[in-house]
């Protein structure tokens, strides 16, 4: 059994590879949940989504999140009741957060009802939402404002200065049902390209994850979001910095620390292997643009060989 | 003032002719809601919806409900996680029935939510559901079945056999805020050519509402919903046998007795003008078929002009 920490179009590209290389259902994904929100009084969960459409083979190319092929007549005609249509909703899309919503008032738990989407797309990977209980996360502005994440990053485009981030609701999360067997009895921990902050930080700030992957047999391997210094997609440029650490290869590996076995770090950032060498981190490099399926496919099948190999000479147990 | 009661399609083509006689603001239209139902967790008021999008000039022409140019991708997409969709909603629709149910969870009433959504659309004729509480035409078949309304009407298209229908949680439901001042200190009280049993019979179950129409001193004139022992829409025929009423523009006009001061039946009915006059019933003939709003027009003009007739001679008083 292999298991993902992941955030949303990073791991799930990472994802498209993985299920190349392994029986997707020998795959369980913890999924952050810290960017749900509810809109039009709808719960609509990012990252989950993402994953679902990605591996169902839906999600629209341009955009790399959302369905393929989508309209927008519902959010168009919701502005005529003043609603502020700022998170794009489309119309394929609305109806699995309708259904995740009327599951949800019916009494069903977020762990329940990602299974039933998962199955109704056809996706037998095992996604798991890295907690059932609410959280959010939150982030604090250089000029003293509290925002909901997708304020600050759709509604605000991510222009604000960030001086802060912290997860809402943490302290009294539990990871729901699953998450932490998955992480305590895998094969091998992968840690997606995912941003390090408000994905896999998430994550690790429900009470028990971070604890399960320091403890976990498993040998964990982790996939550099940062290239060259800059991120793929996101704005994890824009966040680290909040956090004490440098926009590089190696400052992410720092960031993660003793939790990380071994850290892939793309061609480009060749150098940083001997760095992380030096202060006893094992790193690899190769190609991690996945635009290609085949390079992600290349990728996870690099990450699951260091696994074994880390396996094999005990690292990890 | 003038209210008016009311249930979907014929009311509303009613009322746009209406609306052409007086000022809307000066309208006050008391709607059924025994045909409300939830559907994907949302909660839809068919006849409500149906008088908006008209007064709106954005009903759909052929079906004659729901919106102009409409689309169903959400509905399709919603099949996937296995919800029936016997009941059509378009995504246009959809986003008034959003709207409606965040308002609903965040602690509107229905005349709140009512009220903005005819704003929204540009109404401004006075909609008021007859209820806030949660009522429900239930029918019981010949098969000993009891089903909701629309399960019987649009699920099952109409065709079990009907041997009574009742309001669910009437005994319960209080008139919404308005209502009985609307009948009551109405000038005129026009009861639209809608079903009898199961829209303004829904309106008069609720306590208070029969009352209120007998005793209010506003004229009382009916639109017959009946045209040659057919009906023009719905399902009255099949509904008014269970009732012990005969389907036909006498038959209804029995049906309400002496809550009813005048009559208009259409002039394919003129016969019935005088079999009521010996039952002390004044009824007049004239064109009720509103395919052209001018028809729908001089109906409500003809309606009008009789309410102030009888004001004069001082019936309803």
């Amino acid at each position: 059994m292999i298991t993902v920490l992941a955030g949303g179009v990073g791991a799930a590209r990472f994802l498209r590879g993985l299920v190349r290389c392994v029986p997707p259902e020998e795959v369980t994904v913890v999924v952050n949940v810290g960017d749900d929100l509810e809109r039009h009084g709808l719960r609509v969960c990012p990252d989950l989504d993402t994953i679902t459409y990605w591996l169902a083979g839906l999600v629209d190319p341009d955009r790399q999140w959302g369905r393929a092929d989508e309209r927008h007549t519902v959010a168009e005609e919701l502005r005529r009741f003043g609603h502020d249509t700022w998170f794009t909703l489309g119309d394929r899309d609305l109806a699995t957060h309708l259904h995740r919503t009327m599951r949800l008032h019916q009494g069903a738990t977020l762990s329940e009802v990602t299974a039933e989407v998962a199955a109704a797309f056809g996706v037998t990977v095992r996604l798991l939402p890295v907690t059932d209980d609410e959280v959010a996360t939150r982030i604090t502005t250089d000029d003293g404002r509290d925002l909901h994440f997708q304020e600050y990053w759709v509604r605000e485009r991510g222009e604000p200065n960030v001086t802060a981030v912290r997860l809402a609701g943490a302290d009294r999360a539990r990871p729901a049902p699953g998450v932490l067997e998955a992480v305590l009895d895998a094969e091998a921990l992968l840690l997606a390209p995912s941003n390090p902050v408000v994905s896999i930080g998430t994550i690790l700030a429900v009470p028990g994850l971070r604890d399960a992957v320091a403890r976990t047999a498993a040998p964990v391997v982790g996939v550099s979001p940062i290239i060259s210094g800059s991120v793929v997609r996101g704005m994890a440029d824009r966040l680290l910095p909040a956090l004490g650490a440098e926009v590089s290869a190696s400052g992410v590996a720092e960031h993660y620390g003793e939790l990380l076995d071994a850290w892939i770090v793309d061609d480009a950032d060749a150098e940083a292997v001997e760095h992380l060498a030096g202060r006893g981190v094992t790193a690899l490099a190769a190609p991690t643009l996945m635009d290609d399926p085949l390079v992600a496919a290349e990728l996870a099948r690099l990450c699951l060989d260091t696994a074994a190999d880390l396996r094999r000479r005990g690292v990890g147990a």
